[in-house]
C-alpha cells in the first residue's frame, strides 16, 4: 500500500493519529521536500515520528518514482507531504503510476494552506481563482497574476496568493555547466508580494490603466499559520510592504468585497492595531 | 484558553496529535453538531479521545456562547468542529465574543471537505467560487447556485458544490405551536443534486436559453471523503443522478477545463470502469 499522508501546517504534533499510525507501520518513509516546509526539520520529524525518513526532492520524485512505488504493492510506503496531500500541489503523478503497477493507495488528509487561511475570517467561499505570485527577475516580470486577481476582485471575491518558494534552483552558469551546485533555498515573503503588485499598479497607471486593485486594496498577510508563532497582518497593500510576518511561509490575501463578520474579524489583525498598546492582547490571540 | 479544533474527515483518528493533547487536557469539550458529520458518532469520539463531550447544536452556539466560554479565561475549553474550524463553515462568531471577553484563543487545524477534494485528481488552482445547493421545497426552487456554476465554467473553473445538511429543522406545524420537535436529520446525496441541476437546465431550454452545463458535462461526486469507505464517481451530469453513493456526507464537483493529468485521475473513478470487470481494482484503490 502507498499512503500519501498529509503533514499539517506547523509542527511534528500536527500529523493526525490515523497519519502517525500509518508511518509507523510502513516500510520506508519518505519525505516530500521541495514545495512546502514545516516550522521544524527532518530530525525533529523523525524523532516524533520513530522513523528514518528519505528525502525526496523534485528530482527523486520525478526521476525515481519507481524506487519510491519499488515493493509497494507487498509492503507499506508512505509519502509524506506538507498540508494536505491533493492541497496545493498535487501528487497525481505518483498516484497515477501507482495505479498502472497495480498498487493501491490511500490518502490520510490533513490542513493545507488552500483551506487553514480561513483563520483570518474570510470565508472559504467567497474565495476566487488561487494565484501564484513568482519572483520576478531581472528580465521576467510576469503580470499575469495580477489580472486573476483583478478578476476576482470585480466578482467580489477574495484570492489567495500562494507565494514563490525557490528550493534547489541551480544558477545559470552551474545549469550550463551540469554542475549540480545549488542556490540557497528562497520564500517570498508577503512583502516581496506586495512590491511586486504595487510594481503593476505603477505600470499599469504609466499605461493609462486605472487598476481595479490600488495601494488601498484591503489585504492579509498570513505567516506560519498553523505553527505556535503564526502571524496574521491585515492592511492595506500599501502597509502589506513593510508589514513585519518574520521567517516563512508567508500567504498573501486581496480581499473582494466583504460581509460585516469577514471585517470584524480581520480588525482583529490590523496593522495599525498592532502597533497600538493593545499589541499584546492582540499578539496573545492569534 | 479556547481551542477550536479541526477532527478531519474520517473518524475518531483524524484528529492531529496536537489536537488530542489539547482535548485531553481541556476542562470542557463541546462538538459541534450542525454542520457536518463524522463516519462515527459521538461515543466513539468519547471512547478515543477519552473525555465526556458536549453537544453543541446551533442553538447552543448561537445563544449560548457565554456558557461554552464560561472561566475558558482561567482554564482550557475545546470547540471541537468536523473538517477545520474555519472550513466550510467559519466560527468567526464564537472567536470575536471570546476576544471581546479577553479570552485568548487557538486554532488546531485540519482537513476540509474545501480542499480534501483535492483528492479526485482535480488542482484546487482550477476551483473558482464554491456554491451550497440547498433542497428545494414545492413553493422554493432557488436557482442562483446554477449561475455561479455557469460563471465559472465559462471561465474555465471547476465548482465544487456542497450539498444541503438539514439538522433539527423543525416543521411549519411545530415551529407555528412553539413545540421543539425536528424532523429526522437530512443530507442531499449526490444523485439529488444532479437533479436539481438538471431541472434547471430543462427550465433554462424552455425559458430559450442553451445552458453552459448540460447532460453531459462531466462532473464528480465525491462520498465520504477521508473516511475507509470513500467513494468517488466521474461522469456525465446526467450519470450523477443515478451514481450510487451510498450513505453521507456528498459533494459535488462540476468541472470546468481540464489539464491532461486531471482528465487522468478522472478516468480512474470513472462511472463507467466501475461498471466494467476492472471494478475492484478500482473499488481497491480509492
Amino acid at each position: 500500500m502507498l499512503y500519501l499522508v498529509g503533514l499539517g501546517l506547523g509542527d511534528a504534533k500536527d500529523i493526525t493519529v490515523k497519519g502517525l499510525e500509518a508511518v509507523r507501520r510502513c516500510r520506508r518513509v519518505y519525505l516530500e521536500a521541495y514545495t512546502s516546509l514545516l516550522a521544524v526539520g527532518k530530525e525533529a520529524l523523525e524523532e516524533f515520528y520513530g522513523k528514518e525518513l528519505i528525502l525526496a526532492d523534485r528530482e527523486t520524485v520525478e526521476q525515481e518514482a519507481d524506487s519510491i512505488l519499488k515493493e509497494a504493492d507487498v509492503c507499506d510506503v508512505a509519502f509524506l507531504v506538507v498540508g494536505d496531500p491533493f492541497g496545493a500541489t498535487t501528487h497525481s503523478d505518483l498516484v497515477l503510476r501507482a495505479v498502472k503497477l497495480g498498487i493501491p493507495y490511500r490518502v490520510i488528509h490533513n490542513a493545507s494552506i488552500m483551506s487553514a487561511v480561513g483563520c483570518c475570517g474570510l470565508q472559504l467561499y467567497n474565495f476566487g481563482e488561487t494565484v501564484s505570485i513568482v519572483f520576478w527577475t531581472e528580465s521576467w516580470k510576469p503580470e499575469s497574476f495580477f489580472d486573476k486577481i483583478q478578476k476576482n476582485r470585480r466578482n467580489g471575491m477574495h484570492t489567495l496568493c500562494l507565494l514563490d518558494i525557490k528550493v534547489k534552483e541551480q544558477s545559470l552558469e552551474n545549469l550550463m555547466k551540469g554542475r549540480k551546485v545549488y542556490e540557497p533555498a528562497r520564500y517570498m515573503s508577503v512583502n516581496q508580494a506586495a512590491e511586486q503588485l504595487l510594481s503593476i499598479i505603477k505600470n499599469r497607471r504609466l499605461q493609462g490603466d486605472e487598476p481595479e486593485i490600488t495601494e488601498n486594496t484591503i489585504c492579509v498577510g498570513l505567516a506560519r499559520v498553523g505553527a505556535a508563532d503564526q502571524k496574521i497582518a491585515s492592511g492595506t497593500l500599501q502597509q502589506m510592504s513593510t508589514a513585519e510576518l518574520g521567517s516563512p511561509l508567508h500567504s498573501l490575501i486581496v480581499t473582494g468585497s466583504m460581509h460585516p463578520m469577514e471585517l470584524e474579524m480581520l480588525q482583529l489583525f490590523s496593522v495599525d492595531r498592532c502597533s497600538s498598546s493593545e499589541n499584546n492582547a492582540f499578539e496573545r490571540t492569534v
